[in-house]
């Protein structure tokens, strides 16, 4: 029988710092341009400012005449005021008008105004004489019924900074002051490998003991939603096999993410493979789950060693991989936060950082924040249960029943 | 000068009954397989029931040795019991291994247990002898260090339940129970049409008295995040091209989405063309912005006519077209609200429904809720602005400073 390492970690490493030490390693990601209707989801990589006023001209706001504001003072439906129609405008139209006293041009909503036009008198403030003449039944004060040159939007406004991840309203705002193309980040290229004998895909006929491999497949799923371009694959517990794969995702992954043969164990090959083709930065941190992580460096790329429990593997990639992502896009995901009272005590203790799955309910208007009391680190459907999480830090020894707590949310299936 | 409406529409009808009329004639859209790594945001069509049990078998949830718990009871350091050492599993394996008293296996984390074994002894509570023997220097009691064969999902256990919308630990959970393809509603498929002389496309040379089309890039935008396949294109206010284009997008096309050409005047083409085509089926909504909406059917499709304004087309957009996709696809979107006391008053009017744009702040803890000043529904700025809108509904004549309202989210930008 083999030698094996059977003490566990002889150090963990705090949260904090297994971060800060991977941040010095973390690289923006390249930017290029796309589309904007391809751009929602993606992360602006400039300051785009407007180059021009939106609406870019003063434009009529109703359908009605445009006139000079002050020709119409007085109007009213006992005191009628004639005015000359001198054209009309259509949409899309631009025509060189300058009105004349009591002069008034046919305009219909968004049509340009008459350069020295100052309100639009509505249809139902007037009274067609013939073709060329209408009786002003209303006055209108300057600027009534137009909407003014760049009310929305000047020449030099900032609309979408660097770093904002795009959202339809970006959209429809770039699309407004002409910008087709925007300056994005990349999406980060991630390579996912669940590691293990024991490991089926699903799909497959099931073997008597063997697992179906989840890791892949739900941190695949994570990848794509954080805006990654992603690939998964099971690996077999062999030395060589994954060092090939390792050497040749290298060529073209921006990050590599592996779950399993992680811990302290005979089995546990990813911290030496990691050791004969770079570094490893962080080995064992403490948090829970996820003590066996490991974070290490190959040809200046970060590869992410997480433990092969699915709740582990999990949890590891959203408080260890994701706040990478964001430093390599230079952005924040949101994250939305709950507060409520906690209704069990949580255990937890000095030093280390506890991540524990939570319901939330809501009775009475106020949140109600349960701990599943199923918490092993192999219980995916746990995560099915959970609304939440509730991060316990390290300078926490936990939190007693009834205390409010703050939890972030991990779906959006719960409606508040 | 032709003749025109000017006098804007006789009857508005309600916003509940507007929906209630086109909730009739909404068909559920089909359904399709699709493997589960790319499932994450679409509807689930079926009850998913898992099949087997997970784990599948016990196992070993600690590095140790798998024992009969009783053998192992009065065992302490200061006396040790003596078990033969009889077999190694290894990951993944099986074998048909039935343990006589005081035998023991060594195993590791996630090995199936053998038959009969009960517990696992961690090795750090273990002392060896030789080869072939060891001591044991704590009991354990049955199930400690072991991880029970359905102890995490059942067979029968419904997994996702029709109509979700699938999330990584809904994929992570279905890897699992290893169900590869999953039965999803289709894509709903959009086509949207920004109808105007005025307008040109992002990313053209701009001419002066046109305006950049903001409204098929945004409703595009909405459509993608609302899990539709969709397509945009600008057109003119050219009766006989829109009618062309309308029936050959109805060919393809699930639902159809106009903006602009839809009120009562000179320009407002949409509402005659919809019924050569087929029947409009409501028109004038109470609502604000958005009261030209039109709601029309043709070959029993529905096609909606949102105003011009950009604003009122997206709030259109939400209001309107989300809730008939949640029918097509049998789902809820995901709606996040916040209360949080107003900081100046909302005027509405009785029968009408007001979507007003609002900033959410933060301040001690609490959510305050200020209305957005410029309310133009051509103010496209007001939406990047805007964190959530005030939905004032028919039977409120608006809100009071410091009354407590909720608002719906329409981005992720606030972080809370």
């Amino acid at each position: 029988m083999k030698d094996i390492r059977t003490k566990g970690f002889e150090r963990l490493i705090r949260y904090d710092k297994a971060l800060e030490e991977t941040f010095k390693y973390v690289k923006k990601i390249g930017t290029e341009y796309i589309s904007i209707e391809n751009a929602t989801g993606r992360v602006c990589a400039e300051d785009v400012i407007s180059d021009i006023n939106l609406p870019p001209f003063s434009r009529a706001a109703m359908d009605g005449y445009a006139v000079i504001a002050e020709d119409t003072f007085g109007a009213s439906i006992t005191n009628p005021l004639i005015f000359e129609v001198i054209d009309e405008m259509s949409i899309g139209e631009y025509k060189e008008i300058v009105l004349k006293r009591y002069q008034a041009v046919k305009i219909y909503t968004g049509c340009i105004m008459p350069k020295n036009a100052t309100a639009v008198v509505k249809f139902e403030h007037t009274i067609p004489i013939d073709e060329k003449r209408i009786q002003v039944i209303k006055s209108v004060p300057p600027g009534k019924n137009v909407s003014l040159e760049g009310e929305d939007i000047r020449r030099g406004d900032l609309i979408v900074k660097k770093g904002e991840i795009i959202n339809p309203y970006h959209v429809a705002t770039l699309a407004g002051i002409g910008r087709r193309y925007l300056k994005v980040y990349k999406k980060p290229k991630v390579a996912i490998f669940s590691i293990g004998n024991e490991l089926i895909e699903a799909g497959q006929k099931y073997i008597y003991g063997k697992i179906y491999d989840i890791n892949s497949f739900a941190l695949y799923s994570l990848a794509k939603n954080f805006g990654c371009e992603a690939i998964r694959k099971i690996l077999p517990d062999n030395y060589d096999k994954i060092k090939n794969e390792l050497i040749n995702a290298l060529n073209y992954y921006d990050i590599i993410v592996t779950t399993g043969a992680t811990s302290v164990g005979k089995e546990d090959i990813m911290p030496l493979i990691v050791n004969e083709l770079g570094k490893l930065l962080v080995h064992g941190i403490s948090i829970r789950p996820g003590e066996p992580t490991g974070i290490g460096l190959i040809n200046d790329k970060l590869i992410f060693l997480l433990p092969g429990f699915p709740v582990a593997s999990i949890i590891g990639f959203l408080y260890i991989v994701r706040p990478v992502l964001e430093k390599m896009l230079d952005t924040c995901f949101p994250k939305l936060k709950i507060k409520g009272k906690l209704k069990r005590k949580v255990a937890s203790e000095l030093g280390r950082r506890d991540f524990v799955r939570v319901k939330i309910y809501k009775r009475n208007g106020e949140y109600e924040i349960e701990p599943i009391r199923l918490t092993g680190s192999g219980i995916i459907s746990s995560l099915l249960k959970a609304d939440g999480l509730l991060v316990v830090e390290e300078n926490v020894e936990g939190y007693e029943e009834n205390e409010t707590v703050e939890v972030e949310l991990i779906t959006y299936n719960f409606h508040y």
